[in-house]
């Protein structure tokens, strides 16, 4: 169930390079960006599509368990009976359509939308607000962290980063201890991508809730980042860019303790700071 | 029809700030992320919603027309009859739910999909890349750029900018003449919104098909940017960070020219380099 493929997180190309006088033929690196279906199989109904991501291949298993998690369809890995790829008309593996297996009924209905983009999240302000509270359970008190250690959690996220260097175009999201180590880095095209594949990563390891984590993100918060987040019980999150309002507001509404442009020696402490240590 | 209300795209907050030895509270400003609700009332059919987006209040009637036409559900401003903010229950204005009414019936069966996330698609792979050629007009020959001006792009979207030095969380597209004057800008948590405002600017000024603009974005490039500007008829987008492979391979398939990495002297030419000129 756990045996993902290896594939590759970038992709050769050529480019023509300007360099202050003339384009130049050389050979790139392009972040690969693949579609990858996500597949429900629960015991009380036929198979069906639950969506399609935007991802760079590679843990592929993990981003269809982490995204069945913080979207609510399951609630942990013991919801879990089988992770597959899918097999195509002439049996050959299809490793761009992933089908989650479950162990018990899921409940879809309120998951299925017409054609929702982006960063969706059910329906207008309030409602979506109040649905989420519905769908997380309370956060734990969660431990505290040094100021000192979150200032170094961007740099330690960047050395973890195996993509980044070569292609400039991935997002990371790792998992941290409280004494700034960077335990587990996930690599995207896509930030959401990146949270999904570490919370799925936790799931198939039977490390859900993630209460002593701390989740660091090389990019912006945003609703979304702060709400799968939170589904996956992390108390703190660090974000090395921008928070958005509605991250801010949410992490507010669950008690979660939300940094920002964490860079050189300066943060931002959003909400939470009971759980930031000077 | 074209009356959109002027509202904040940035969210006043107080920050405890962490600047080398202690946290003091000061006052901050976050980029606004609220949900976007697009209903489509059609001839044909009972009013009913299409998709739900998070994005930065502002340009939301923009956003609005031009998600409905680089998602393939109208083509032009001509399909348009009237943009509207809903009435509420007790018939108040609804700012974040918006209904494009339509002149003629449209074809929403193949764009009803189940909980699809982020930058999505359809389908898998070939099928979807397949699919888009369908719903794309080939792109005409377009102007010739210079590479000069090409360097220029970023600064002029960057002067152009309002909101992003106060919060530095948004992304912004610019429509550029070739001759490097950035005359439209619009900003968005959202990359693919902030293109959509520009679609739809141009098309409630019955611009559509831009077939003499350059886009300019200030990010990356991934396929839904690519996908979007080729609805609008765009044949040179220019992107300040990486293209992902499917950007590559999608501009590649429109014959559209695809630069990125636009930093200092230097830039990337990935795709039809006809249009640039040394």
């Amino acid at each position: 169930m756990r045996t993902d493929v290896v594939r590759k997180p970038t992709t050769p190309t050529r480019v023509r390079a300007w360099a202050g006088d003339r384009l130049r033929d050389r050979p790139d690196r392009l972040a690969t960006e693949e579609p990858m279906e996500i597949r429900i199989d629960a015991p009380d109904r036929d198979l069906r599509p639950l969506a399609v991501v935007m991802r760079t291949p590679g843990h592929d298993f993990e981003l269809a368990v982490g995204f069945c998690i913080t979207e609510g369809i399951l609630d942990s890995g013991a919801d879990l009976a089988e992770v597959r790829y899918c097999l195509g008309p002439d049996a050959e593996q299809e490793y761009n359509v992933v089908t989650v297996a479950t162990r018990r009924p899921v409940d879809l209905e309120g998951r299925t939308r017409d054609f929702v983009s982006g960063a969706s999240c059910g329906v207008c302000g309030k409602a979506t607000l109040d649905q989420l509270e519905v769908d997380c359970a309370p956060l734990g008190p969660g431990p505290t962290i040094g100021m000192a250690t979150v200032l170094g959690l961007p740099d330690g996220l960047r050395a973890a980063q195996t993509v980044f260097d070569a292609t400039g175009g991935l997002h990371a999201a790792g998992l941290a201890g409280t004494d700034g180590a960077v335990t587990v880095v996930r690599e995207d095209i896509g930030r959401h991508n990146a949270v999904d594949k570490l919370v799925g990563h936790a799931a198939l390891a039977d490390d859900l809730p993630l209460t002593d984590a701390v989740l660091v993100v090389s990019g912006r918060a945003s609703f979304e980042i702060v709400q799968k987040a939170a589904r996956a019980g992390i108390t703190t999150l660090v974000a090395v860019s921008a928070p958005s309002s509605l991250a801010v507001a949410t992490a507010q509404r669950f008690g979660m303790t939300l940094v920002g442009f964490v860079r050189d020696a300066g943060a931002n402490v959003y909400t939470g700071d009971h759980r930031i240590r000077a």
